[in-house]
This record gives structure tokens, sequence and C-alpha cells, in this order.
């Protein structure tokens, strides 16, 4: 029988939809990604009544119980009062962490107001859980049948605290193998379900069920992710090989990135690396595949020149290009054409031109855009054309990802066109 | 005493956090607008056994509670017939719903897949709430104290049944006055907490309590909101009108649109209604500001060119100004120069040039951008100098809307230069 896992989200902020609650999604996806589930969420407001019967319907079902929120030092923060009252001990003075709060003034020069004192009282039988990075502290208690871990609202003082002292505790009480790695994917260009087709039978390549497979859809682009638990971290790396090994053979060119790497951070790096330089041409996009690029740190070395028109002929004014070039009809030579005189133009070793001929009329969901788009060097053009419906806001984000995608795989030398999920004949 | 509302988050999807659960801040902050307010969230699974205990418990509670989710045809999706079980009756066919259905698919040239039928069984004792837009009918019913409003999960059908037909009921059933407008203002610059000093009154502009003040803080806008509640929608304007003319003359020019109406939208309006043209020259926003505006419906008439580089003597050259016109160090003269070349070389009525000096080293919170931005037409030029402070992506951010509220103050005859909140010295 798996550990049963609450989280319970506090503040009138959330509960009245003031703010989107992402530290919700967030803990729910870390705790999936270890192999431990989330069963029920309840979230209230900085109220004591809905507080207390909220600990308490979570202490009667759950084995651990996570608390986010409501810890810091104003009135209408609850949490340690209620958590003393639910536990049914006294509030006390930590010193420890009131010496640690007055240290984190000191640090910055002032000098700690009174009411932070309120932080450091936490319910007498509070295990204290670190906060390196800010004043509300983290602790853990009993209340009912349920481990509680309360944890502050600040979503970077959340994920520190997450990741490094609860996760690891809800381990090693879940009994699960507790060396564990997640394992991620990002590709562009095909669906979920061809993802899991294409993948069927990955995860018995290790025999142990050792390896679970998931995916995070978040258009355009995919996540596939791999989670591998083992008795140590070399036992996780000799079963991940061969499964990794797999996954990049089976999707191949498709994989735009791996971990924390973005495809915009992959084709900066693969352009800083020849010491190379970027001119981009875009008209609906509107600005779009340079934002993604252009302000990244070290793009100021490699970002040359982004040109947006939303009129075909005043792109070919703006490189230099005469009518003669076939302005007015979009097609892969055009912007062959755009990308070679923006290259030209600009200086730069490459240019992408990303051209859209969006069909009339108003948004709906079957609208279509026509994407026709290039990349020149010194010495060549590649190009690809394509057909995307789906609404103005889901060609534009298509057209954004299949630009700078294309261009990845340009640099990687690999074909500019494979044909994707979403095109339409 | 007023009426107890909960809400009932269905679905896998949601509670591992797959995706962010935006339908729930979407129906508390609808919710809120209306005067009603949620005491209590919860989040279960498609999960039979989570579903009937937090139908039971909410019922025990609540007075009304909407449960989001769980009413598609496939087997994962439970909630009629968990909802049939918490109210102890039987699940029969609606005849109605059923027929509707399979209008909805010939209209479409399609015949209705066989385990769409599902989605017409409904408790005995359901009132049937119309989806006009799609095949899962909501649905409403008593268990326990409470009634019961199930609602689907598409953000799109949950919006319009949440506001035509359950935000009516709502309304009726807690016995507040029944006409009701919420009245939003927009403004970039100042606060919260600011705009709430220069606040302080309004609502005692009417004496019987029926308007109230609220605000939504999304950096780097903030919205104002006024909810005004009446016996007919002509109370409701007679108590408006002396109060969002107090609003309108204490923030001034700050407030750039009302109510659904954005600042791109006014920026391209005001360009349009004057038969107008847009060039805009960006530096560290990287087309951000772009990408604002030149994809939006009737932008092609209006926006002519967009210019990105990271450099200055790029943007320089781009432009056509040699090295004589102080490239190197940026000014608000330089950004007047570039802003005037831009708006010849392009042959735009208008031209923006948003030019950023960003601090050097790593990001951090106290990182800081100059940032010199001007407006040029062929009469003349204003422009203005900011620093703000906040790390990489809050200064892009800043700079962004900076740019396209300065932009809208110049178009309406306002100010360009006033000082504001996130604005250091």
């Amino acid at each position: 029988m798996s550990m049963r896992i609450e989280i319970i989200c506090t503040g009138d902020e959330v509960l009245t939809g003031k703010i989107v609650n992402t530290n919700f999604s967030y803990m729910s996806q870390k705790l999936e990604d270890v192999g431990l589930s989330v069963q029920w969420e309840t979230t209230v407001g900085d109220d004591r009544e809905s507080l207390l019967r909220a600990f308490q319907l979570a202490g009667e079902r759950a084995d651990a119980v996570i608390v986010n929120g409501g810890l810091g030092p104003t009135v209408d923060d609850l949490s340690q009062d209620v958590a003393a009252q639910a536990a049914g001990v006294a509030l006390v003075l930590n010193e420890e962490w009131l010496g640690r709060m007055e240290e984190f003034f000191r640090r910055r020069s002032r000098v700690m107001p009174p009411n932070n004192q309120k932080q450091a009282m936490l319910p007498a039988t509070a295990e204290l859980i670190d906060n390196p990075i800010g004043t509300a502290c983290g602790f853990a208690l009993d209340i009912g049948r349920a481990r509680f871990f309360f944890t502050p609202g600040v979503p970077r003082e959340l994920r520190r605290m997450l990741e490094a002292e609860i996760i690891p505790r809800l381990l090693a009480k879940s009994g699960l193998q507790p060396a564990i790695h997640l394992k991620r994917f990002h590709s562009y260009g095909l669906g979920e379900s061809h993802v899991d087709a294409l993948l069927r039978g990955v995860e018995e390549l290790v025999p142990d069920g050792g390896v679970k497979l998931g995916f995070r859809a978040h258009y355009p682009q995919l996540e596939t992710k791999l989670t591998v638990r083992g008795t140590d971290m070399e036992d996780v790396r000799r079963k991940l090989a061969p499964v990794e090994r797999e996954v990049r053979k089976r999707l191949g060119n498709f994989i735009l990135s791996e971990d924390d790497a973005t495809l915009e951070g992959i084709v900066l790096g693969e352009l800083a690396s020849r010491l190379a330089s970027l001119s981009i041409v875009e008209t609906f996009t509107s600005g779009a595949i340079a934002a993604r690029v252009a302000h990244l740190p070290g793009a100021e070395r490699v970002f040359r020149r982004g040109l947006v028109a939303r009129d075909l002929g005043e792109v070919c004014a703006a490189v230099g290009l005469d009518g003669a070039g076939g302005a007015g009809e979009l097609t892969r030579e055009t912007a062959e054409a755009v990308a070679r005189a923006a290259r030209r133009q600009t200086g730069a070793t490459h240019a992408l031109a990303v051209l859209i001929d969006l069909d009339a009329g108003a948004d709906r969901i079957d609208l279509g855009g026509t994407i026709c788009l290039a990349i020149a060097t010194s010495l060549e053009a590649a190009s690809r054309r394509s057909r995307i419906l789906g609404g103005r806001e889901w060609v534009r984000l298509g057209a954004v990802e299949m630009g700078l995608d294309c261009l990845r795989r340009y640099l990687q030398g690999l074909p500019v066109y494979e044909r994707i999920d979403f095109e339409k004949a």
C-alpha cells in the first residue's frame, strides 16, 4: 500500500483566485517525478476555523501532508498557531531560528522588525526545517495519524525546501528505494500519443520496474520523462543508460534538448560555439522568435539583427530585395531569397526567415496559416513549407517553435524538413 | 449570514499538476466579481472513492458547490455516476440532451460515437444546465444540504456556463440584489498600495454600500475593480456614475484602458483612427514590444516595421545613423535620433524606440536597467529616461509596458513623462 499524501494550500489570494496556484502544480509534479503521488488537495483562506478543520480532516486521512503558506510575520499568517492547536501543544519560541533571523537581517544591515519574532514561534513538538533564503522556517509535526510539513508561500523558498528537505523525508518515510533520478527529453513536432506509441516497451528494458515513463505536453513542446529508482546513484545510472539510449534512438531528430536545456539555449550555444551570428526576419510571429533568443545572457555576442513586418512587400524592401524576387506570393524560394538578403545586409553568418500567410477571416479553431521558412548562410539556403491549422495563437506559437527548431536542426546537421504531427497536407 | 460556496476540481491531470488549475482561479475571481465568495476548494483525481467523499464532505458544509470536470465520454469521467450515488438516486437517460448531442454531431456531418451516450446519463433528480458549445451538459442537484452545480472541464465551455447559467442561479439563491456590474480600470506605473491610498473613500460616495473596490496586480499592470450592486441595471448605473468619475479623476493619466480593452488594442486603435503607421526599434526587449502589437487583427494596416538589435551601434547602423549621433552612449537624445531615423527610413507616421542599457553581471534581484525611449513623428520627438531595478525579466517586462504606455500617452495628448512607482532615482 503506497503512502497517502495530501497538500493543503492556504491564503486568501489563492482562494479568491487573485493568484493562480502554481505552487500546487509545482509540488504535485515534483512528487510525481520521484514516484510519489498526491491524493487530495485542499485550498482554504487565512481563516482560523477553516485551517483547523482542514488540518484535522487531512490528519485523519493521510500519512503525510504538505501545508503551503501562512508562515509570514503578519497577523493573517496563522499556520504555526493553528498547527499547534490541531496538535494540542503550545507555541514556543525557537531560539535557534530567532538567532538565524537576527543574523539574516544583520547581514543586510537592517534591524529585525519586532513582528518577525512571530516567525520563530513554533509548536512545541515541531522539528525545525531549514530555509536558507528567507525568514519563514519550515517545520514538521504530527497531527492525527499524519506527518505534516509546513512550507513558505514564496515560490523560490518553497522550491528549495521541498527539494532539499521535504522530498528526502517523504522518500525515507515511503520505504521506496532512496536513489532517484528524473531524466527529461524535450521534443517538438510529435504529439503525446504518437511519442507514447513510439516509446512502447522502453520501460521493460529494465526488468525490475525501476523506470517509469511519463509526459507533460505544453504546446508546441512535449516533455518526455523517465523516472528511475535504484539502491544508489550507481544503480540508477546503470538502469537509465539502456533506456535513455533507446529513447534517443526512437525519437531521434525530434529531441531538441534534454533536462534543463532549452531550444533557444541550444540554438544560441551552437551559434556561439562557432563564433557565428544570427539575424531573424519574421512576419506574423511579430518579433516573438527574436524575443525567445535575443535577450538571453550571451546573446549580445550572437544576435545581430531582427526584422519584423506584416507585409511581404515591406519585408522585401527592408532587406533590399525588389519586387522581382516575387513579393506578393509566398513560396519557399521567396523565404530563401529573404534569408539570403537579410544575411548579406546585416553581415551575419546565419539568417532565419519565417514568413507566414494567414488565412483570411475571423479567428476560429480551424483557421490556418502557411509557413515558409528558410535558413541562409554564405554557402547555401535550406527551407521548408508547412501548413498549420488551429486559430491565430496556435499558428503563431507553432511557427515560433518551428522556426527555432529548424534552425536547431540545421546547426546540428539534421534535415530541416521532417513531417510533424501538427502539419496539415 | 452569507452563502457558503465550495468548489471541487476533479481530474488526474489537475491533481498531478500536469496542468495548472486556472479553471479554479477563473471561477473564484468571477464569483468575487459578483460579490460571492468561495470558502473552500478541493481537488481530487478521477477516483470513485475520493469523488464520493469530496461530494459528501462539501454537501455537509456548504450551501452551494460547483464541481468542475469529469463530464466527458470516457470511462475515467465519473462525475454523473458519483453524483447519483452521493444523492442516492439512479442514473437515467436524458432524452432531451441525447437529441441535442445527436443534432450537435449531425450539424458537423458526423455520426455520434456510441460512448457519447454516457454524457446524457444524468442523476434522476438533476436539473439540466445547457452547454450550447459542447457535448457535456451541466446539471444541478442536491447532495446533503447543498445545491451542487456540475460543469465541464473545457475552459470555454465552463466560462460560458458559469456566466450564463450558474452565477444567476447562485445570485438568486443568495438573496443578494440581483443586478450587478463589474467595472475595471487598467493602469501602469502605480503599485497596488499606492492606488489603494489614492482611491481611499471612493466606495463611500455611494452611501448604501453598493460599491466594492478591489485590485488584481499582474506586473507591470494593475487592475482596479469596482463591483456595483443594485435593484436593477438602472440603479447600478446611477450608483456607478459618480464613483467611476472619481476613479478616472484620481488615477488620471495612469489609466491606460477600461474593461476588456488592452493597452496594445488602445495604441492600435489610436493609430488606425488617424490612418497612421508605426515602426518600432528595440534592444533588450528583443522583439517583445512588436510581439504585443503587430500580430493583432487590423495591425497589418498599421504596423510598418520592427527592428531588434542588442548593440546600439548596430541599431544606429540599421536605421542609417552613423556614429556621429553618439552611438555608444545611451541618452534621450540618442533615442530621439534613432526614432526619427527609423520613422524616416520606413516611411511610418510614428516611430517608437526603446533602448536599454542593462547593468553588467549575473542576474540578481537588484540588477537594473536604464531605459531611454523616444517617440518620433514628422514634426517632433518626445522622450523619457528611466531606471528600473529588479532582475533581467523584471526590467524587460517593465520596459515593454513603459514603451507601449508612453506611446499611448503620446497618442492621447498626455505627458509622456510622469514619475512611476517602479522607477529608481
